[in-house]
């Protein structure tokens, strides 16, 4: 059986398009403690510009970024192993909350709740 | 009213991951008419490596990639109106079916189906 | 006949890493009038992690963005049209100064001075 | 003192150029055993469509990618510690030989040598 997509349906597409946007985007990205904060704004702003996204919260932890860099270079890649993200969006009066953590050992992006 | 989300729900989060995971991967990939088949390939299966991935598709046109070069240089960047993609995303069960092509001047990615 | 690199041709090539990392990992970026300075601060300091990087300069211009976006998106992605970079790189002693502008309708990326 | 740059130190700057640019393109892409072939090709030809570049090999090693992959996952995201990188790149007829390899458990891009 074949349906139209409901409005939640398309809340949580869109919610996933920001996720994958705002990963591969700026993963790679080369980060040091002294540059989280203004990667961090950039990103949620970046991300907060598309359609439908209420708001964005990126946290690049510094204390992962410090053990993630090597003496001799300064500075880490960004990954999703260094990074906290929260969204909300919103499509037509439907909100959706997404988060990406760790969870053993790896990063996971999931939809927390859906709220109509 | 907050609800915990449906296997449908999930499967429109996922196919929306690869979405943008694929599209803001390869924007701004120097593409020319020789280089868009392999080009096609390396995205298709890029991304068919990530989880609930069951197909996808990328066609790079030739005649816009062709459009869209300079003589001077010889190559366009790779943007969402040179390309269509679809992709079929499986999360336990349910079945999305996605699709990115033009509309109105402009690369939409729209859910198509949800089968169950 | 075949040399070994002088420091002023490993400065060029390092000055020529840093413009390639900034253009291809931010082209694409979701960017509009109100997210430029943000954008333009993370860039430069991304970019100033990099070994042998003394100091970048990342201006996005607000009317260009605003003339790029479209009145249903809201938002237009980076590419080398809407910025101008420059950079200063120095190895071993040997300083580079590059910029990239607008030549002719298209972003150049120049080498502007080797300085001993 | 300043100086206008030399043929050869154009051609490192290019040399640069695409090393950044294969860098951070294709860094985070997802990468698995299977798709390995297609991503190098693809990576070989998207850079090969910039100026001034005579050829590209990418070598992505298949060992370092299965090594690199977790059991649940399925897939790695490209980075430089799993690929080789060679390019030759000819400005005004001196040509650049470039290397990205592996030293002390750090990819490094290396100027090999300046041909005239």
């Amino acid at each position: 059986m074949s349906d139209a997509p409901t409005d939640a349906q398309q809340a949580c597409f869109e919610a996933g398009i920001k996720f994958g946007s705002l990963y591969h985007q700026f993963a790679g990205t080369p980060v040091s403690p002294a540059s989280t904060d203004s990667l961090e704004t950039a990103m949620a702003e970046a991300i907060g510009n598309q359609p439908h996204c209420e708001w964005v919260s990126v946290d690049i932890l510094d204390d992962r970024v410090a053990d993630a860099i090597d003496h001799d270079e300064g500075y880490a890649e960004l990954t999703g192993s260094l990074m906290e993200v929260e969204m909300r969006i919103d499509y037509e009066g439907t909100a959706v909350r997404t988060r990406m953590t760790m969870e053993e050992g790896y990063p996971r992006m999931r939809l927390v709740a859906i709220e109509n």
